[in-house]
């Protein structure tokens, strides 16, 4: 399936009003997952966009492939990085005194040969404005969102069969992957941090689950390696612990995030009050919520609740590895904009998608929680991932 | 399982003398996989080597991870990058005039900021050289990449088992993927190149396998997605045509990589032709390598013999998207050194460990080749990949 056409359109103009407003001539877009954004390709290429006129794209590989997916008038041949020029000034166009680069995510090396290729501008960070943008959902991406989330159930609503007392959380793991590849789950999670994140999410049990790690998020995990020290491990999942599993749905380039909890016998009652306490938060979040409020005042209204329920230092995470954050946006990239975190107080937006996960860790014990993807509308929240809430007790 | 201290040290010290060679004073080493390499864990931490002298590793987040998994002398903590300079005092070095960065990897706006930090530092690119030392393998890593080989083919000889007429390829591609995954394969692929590359590998039948990508190799598949315009797709498999299973093992985080041609009945003689010629190749690099000759050299030979056997024009890719290599390393990323192409005339040396990987691509039928993981010995090639080489009729 290809992006439409006036989609791609749309989504340049309203990058290109901010060029405009920050005085910035043009811009370089080269990440993969901007490229497809703005141009329905992921092939390997460079994507001009003046702060007005058309686009052009300039394709290293595949030219033919980049023809059949994008939608965009101009597209060409590009054979080298020192011929940007040369095609540019072909298409009628040069970057201009300030151009903008994904300064987040090109590499160093790659920004200095920029530097030297055209030596006649100055380079600026547009990441931002590219986030920004893309923070913002067409209703053509939340259906496809949606369709994510609705796929991504099937496969939670067969999770309770595949747990049995003593399987390892990797053999668990192996089985929802399969499952999920099968259906046509993508597979290749796309962050922007760098050095990226997860392999499909995280799936740990009991202990596990309190195990912090480089990832930002509540939950770490032994992971199988030191070399990716999160997510599933060996170890053995045991009656009465909780076991999460923190998978993201990916369809379409669409990621959708929600966290279960699972586990074999009842969970203990400190346990249950900490799963009762995140979904408390969740409806206290969903009835607040609405266009115009900030994020941090979501986060401040989750550690409120948290607190009253003398569960606050367990709160997305233990120590110094507690998470100031209660939810992230999700789209293409599963660590998209806004951030609902302490501090962040730019206003919601209606269309803006994010994930909120309320989750309390215990060292030694594990972690509970909840986590779902909603899309914000006029009036409230609206539901990406639609798996029961309640934790499945197997 | 952890990296030995004197493992650690030994290859700290092999990039020291790199640092000197080149007059550099000092190296800030962040990306995870070179992380892991000098210090044993990919915790999110910033490694400091000096020219001379012991390192030190300045973590983020998780420190007792690190503290667990590294067994360097230095450990300890680093709350923002800013800190960076007071830390490096207390333990009583500076960057010095010059410092190293892997500027093949960093993003250019977290340069930047090392270059307001650190304002009396010139930073220069040591990728290079961090690539250099990493290419010989030690005969710690080459006992995990044997390892690494007899687990993946402990899945590729269930291979045939899970092919039948009218499964489409990411059916199959699931049941591969959840069964290396049940075994412990850590899934997540690490490799250098911006942008990424394959999830897992390419399983691509018949056309498919012709359907060029993004990607620098011989292969690239429909993929799922134009978002991953890789890897298997939906098509489904018909007898009579090449089903090419080009995935990579994965433990330890040490990657193989190989490739297998399967088939539902027998194929055409003109890609049976292929087929014979590619293992024809192997055979003749096999024969013909050994420390001292270049990449260059063996992509030449093998060249020669696709001219031979009449196939020049489909070898390595077709038309414009022909690649120009016959190999290329392989360890903890999937695109190392050395890289067995054209116009590279670097010596090659004992305990290198890559893949040599003849293919044919026809447009409109598909892949056959071969591929292997090798490392080179004082004596010759020695195998890394150890499933049988013949093409697999089901």
């Amino acid at each position: 399936m290809y992006t439409p056409r006036e989609e791609l359109y749309d989504r340049i103009e309203q990058f290109q009003l901010k060029l405009v407003e920050h005085s910035i001539d043009s811009a370089l877009i080269v990440q993969a997952v901007d490229l497809f954004y703005f141009s329905g390709t992921a092939q390997n290429a460079h994507l001009f966009i003046p702060a007005k006129g058309e686009p052009v794209l300039m394709v290293r590989k595949s030219l033919d492939r980049a023809r059949e997916e994008s939608m965009l008038k101009n597209i060409t041949q590009l054979t080298s990085l020192r011929k940007l020029p040369e095609i540019l000034a072909e298409a009628g166009y040069d970057l201009g005194a300030v151009a903008g680069l994904e300064m987040d995510v090109v590499p160093a090396g790659q920004y200095l040969q920029y530097s030297q290729v055209f030596k006649n501008t100055r380079f600026v960070d547009i990441s931002g404005m590219v986030r920004e943008v893309r923070q913002v959902k067409s209703p053509y991406e939340i259906k496809l969102l949606k369709a994510a989330g609705e796929k991504i159930n099937k496969v939670y609503l067969q999770i309770p069969g595949m747990i049995r007392e003593g399987m390892t959380e990797i053999e668990v793991a192996a089985q929802i992957e399969g499952m999920a590849r099968a259906a046509g789950h993508m597979g290749y999670i796309n962050m922007r941090v760098f050095n990226g994140g997860p392999f499909f999410g995280h799936l740990l049990s009991g202990p596990s689950g309190a195990v912090p790690s480089c990832h930002d998020g509540p939950t770490g995990g032994t992971g199988l390696v030191p070399l990716h020290p999160q997510g599933a491990g060996l170890r053995a999942i045991q009656s009465g612990e909780p076991i999460i599993v923190d998978y993201v749905g990916l369809w379409d380039g669409y990621i959708t995030d929600q966290s279960r909890i699972f586990s074999i016998g009842p969970l203990s009652e400190k346990l249950n009050h900490a799963c009762e306490t995140a979904l408390k938060i969740q409806s206290a979040v969903i009835d607040r919520i609405e266009p115009g409020v900030s994020g941090s005042e979501m986060h401040q209204l989750a550690l409120g609740l948290a607190e009253d329920a003398g569960l606050s230092e367990y709160f997305m995470g233990y120590g110094r590895n507690q998470a100031r954050f209660l939810g992230h946006g999700v789209g293409l990239e599963l660590d998209e904009l806004p951030v609902l975190a302490k501090g962040l107080d730019t206003k919601l937006q209606p269309n803006m998608v994010f994930a909120i996960e309320p989750k309390f860790v215990f060292p030694g014990e594990g972690v509970v929680g909840i986590e779902n993807t909603f899309v914000l509308t006029e009036t409230g929240l609206e539901r990406i991932t639609i798996t029961p809430d309640e934790p499945v007790i197997i």
